[in-house]
């Protein structure tokens, strides 16, 4: 008898990937991987995407991965799909998105705008004096402050500097939610992306007065561009449409789970869907999530969702703006040429060179201190204005000293977001740990070590695809809710890196001289950063 | 009708270098270099040196030089010198090194103490405890601490290490006086090391009683080992023997000047021997050397000395530990291949092709600060166990980027230096630079803005040579003294880098983020540095 299969759909930031996944166990039976051809468009502050570009996944990566998998399609349940976040764009009552209509065509406000698209910072900033003069309850839940990432700063920046795209558009629409339109004819929007970066709390978005303050003409922007349902993580927004059907080569009318974000579904991938199961999704940058029992305002998160994660519970979410991409920028631009000969003579990575020098060295044995702000900090201070400090530099410091420094600084980073937890009664039972960093045993050390717990790692290589699928399986009743489809398909190894207690003495002094810098450089003690960003003679 | 001649020696760290001088003008007529054959023997702190290879340069480097110039040797009229200091070797009565005994040929204390030994710092350490309990006065004229460098601490290791080598040795002498000693049988010394080295305040060096606090068999260290009249800078020690005459190719019984510092003798050759002048000498490290009208204690000053730069003129000298070591350290550690591959397609150095590309950006465009502290912090703070920081690092920032915040740093230090002198009422007029640096137009630009003060340059390229060579001009009685010698002798180009007024508000603005940055971790707000260079896990 066949086995009952679900797909789960990852869209990420260059390319998107689909995974097959045996709805019993979990097991991955097969995957694929497209490009988006048209990339990122970057130009400053700016990140742009084109949607055309996420029905291409559709029609290639996934009937690979079934020819991958060896399966017959028939034997597909149901699709769970994940999606960058907040990533946005305006589009017709149909679901046309604006940048396919002649007209705008050549206007960069009818595009995608990609999670890291930073140009609405002025829009952010009044969004969060207005909300502070007004005492705006929501925005406790967001740690105090709002992201020009998220979706009110980018459709305000549109209506500002765009304003026949804002008139036109007749839907402002997560492409989490736009794809899932895509597949079922359905616009439903998913609790995950509403909450997080709509500032949907308690049932409501931010109230007509409000928006009439930050403009005029924004007053009525969640009646005119946003109004549609709200559904749970885990439900069907649909059966796949014939059209569907025909570019996936699923069979038509299978369920489809509402949308979510890639971090968010790495949860359940995670088996890690209960309260105090922290998930660090480690790459250019970090992500963590965690469903709590109750509702805590933690100062500096990124976010607190009723049903964020998990329908039912609360969902916390924090980051990390900068993690991979501080190693990446410092192996680009900080290490000079021998040790990429050296590297390549030994026919290994720079990085693997320079972790493999870094794990050579004692705790403290490079007398360096390092502030891990390169892209800013998300969470805790929430101030993208703060940049990157090395204390202790000596004419004796070499690049795998500071390498280090900087691996460590990231794990210090993680502990200050896990001890605000603590702090304000959200309890933290365990660590789990995903994404593409998990590969450097260096770097898990340190972090086991720093934190003084031992470290689970997720068991899939393609977490977000897996938990995407998971989310399939439960739209698709499979299981009775995502924590029961965890357990069953999700993956974890626990205690993969356990904390050597030399070490986490010897950084638990490290991480107090971490701390003073941190507060001294993020918390008032000096504003150098912030002054350094804005002194030039020009 | 013939020229009168000079020949000036300057005896480096790595080599010495002999020029003809004509007495008339200061022209420089000839010159010649010649490596010390053994180099610098260095091991963790030590660095020894072997005497012999001192004689070598009077064999080789004078006679070359005379031939360079095409001179009538027997038109010489005198002989200068100048050496690094302290570096300092016990002898004999007659002088011979003890290394040059058979029974020492393989006791490193018997070998030259080069200035930059550092091993004696616990000796050091005590020797400031010692002489802060005991309220010593001399202390306050060396900003409140000896260094590790000079030759109490020195004789004093080398009395606790190899007490026969201490009990054997008849002289504890400075390389700065043994030279001259060997070019004329005469034993004096010189009132420049005697002062800054020797701890000779107001006649005396330290008393019998503090030398007995720090060790019992020290009390008689004066006495026994460094008892030799002190010569006044500019003097004569006594005429050329025949053997140094047949050494050298020049007349027996010509004049020789008593020895002096390298650092010092740059001042006449700067034509800068009148108070408020400050010589910079910058290289691996920089040395800042001014005369002053009156006695000031300045705080964490090198020393003040009655005479020890010019006769009759209080003599300040100042320091910061890194400078050019800072640079050449970041272009060996901190630059990618890249830029090496560049500079190579471009035929210049990295130094250059990175100077070039600091000078593209405006003022404060980096966004950095950094601290100068990579090798300690000589003045000011007078804190070797200081290390370097360099705040506000982005993913885009680069190599050109982080350099320019490091030259930037080393003029904000020197800025510490002159606010210092200014604040103590020792009065700062004129900045004169010199030392290999001086060739980097960029670095220079950068001080006269940071400094808001134009720059002179010396005029010579060998400015330790020729103001050796200014001194045997004034011992052989061709000046009055040596202020009326460096009017005639010297050389210095006024006005060579103007300070750009926008540049220099910025700076100003800049220099106030290093000093709270500076008073932050050097002055007791975080000792973070400090506990760095003591944490390991080991």
């Amino acid at each position: 008898m066949a086995e009952q299969l679900v797909v789960g759909i990852d869209f990420g930031t260059l390319s998107g990937r689909a995974v097959v996944v045996r709805v019993r166990d979990g097991a991955e039976l097969g995957s694929a991987v497209h490009d988006y051809p048209n990339g990122v468009r970057e130009d400053g502050l700016w990140a742009l995407q084109v949607p055309a570009d996420y029905l291409e996944v559709l029609q290639h990566a996934v009937p690979e991965a079934v020819r991958d998998a060896g399966v017959d399609p028939a034997d597909v349940i149901g699709i769970g799909t994940d999606f960058t976040a907040c990533t946005v764009m305006p589009t017709t009552a149909d679901g046309t998105p604006l940048c396919e209509l002649p007209e705008f065509a050549d206007e960069p406000h009818a595009f995608v705008k990609l999670w890291k698209h930073h140009a609405a910072q002025p829009q952010a900033d009044r969004i969060n004096a207005t909300a502070r003069d007004r005492g705006e309850k929501w925005l406790g839940r967001y740690g105090g402050l709002i992201s020009s990432e998220w979706e009110f700063a980018k459709a305000l920046q549109v209506l500002e500097e765009a304003p026949e795209v804002y008139r036109t558009m007749r839907y402002w629409v997560e492409l989490a939610d736009w794809i899932v339109w895509r597949l079922t004819d359905n616009h439903v929007r998913n609790a995950c992306t509403a909450g997080y970066k709509g500032m949907y709390q308690d049932g409501a978005y931010p109230s007509p007065d409000f928006l009439k303050a930050l403009h005029p003409g924004f007053e009525n922007f969640v009646t005119d561009k946003l109004d549609r349902p709200i559904a749970a993580l885990g439900t069907t927004a649909g059966g796949l449409t014939e059209q569907a059907a025909a570019w996936t080569g699923l069979p038509a009318g299978i369920p489809v789970a509402v949308g979510n974000i890639d971090a968010h579904v790495t949860v359940p991938a995670a088996g890690a869907a209960g309260p105090g199961q922290l998930v660090a999704i480690m790459g250019t940058s970090t992500c963590h999530v965690m469903s709590g029992a109750e509702l805590r305002d933690v100062p500096g998160m990124c976010g607190v969702v009723d049903g964020g994660i998990v329908a039912g519970q609360w969902g916390y979410e924090a980051g990390q703006s900068g993690v991979g991409d501080i190693f990446g920028w410092f192996v680009e631009n900080c290490v000079p040429g021998s040790y990429y000969d050296r590297a390549r003579d030994e026919g290994v990575g720079v990085h693997e060179l320079l972790s493999r020098l870094a794990a050579e060295q004692e705790v403290g044995e490079h007398g360096l201190v390092a502030l891990d702000w390169h892209s800013g900090n998300r969470s805790v201070l929430v101030d993208h204005e703060l940049s990157g400090v090395v204390v202790g530099q000596t004419l004796a410091t070499r690049a795998e000293h500071t390498y280090r420094a900087l691996l460590e600084a990231t794990a210090f980073g993680t502990r200050t977001i896990i001890e605000a937890f603590r702090a304000s009664g959200v309890p933290v039972t365990e660590l789990v740990v995903a994404g593409g960093l998990v590969r450097n045993k260096t770097l898990m050390q340190i972090y086991a070590d720093v934190l003084g717990m031992p470290l689970s790692v997720v068991g899939s290589e393609q977490a977000a695809a897996l938990g995407a699928a998971i989310h399939g399986a439960v739209a698709a009743g499979a299981y009775r809710d995502v924590p029961e489809a965890a357990e069953a398909m999700g993956s974890v190894t626990r205690g993969v890196h356990q904390p050597i207690p030399a070490n986490v003495e010897a950084y638990h002094r490290l991480y107090a001289e971490y701390v003073e810098l941190h507060d001294y450089f993020g918390r008032g003690g000096n504003d150098v950063m912030r002054r350094l960003r804005h002194s030039t003679s020009g």
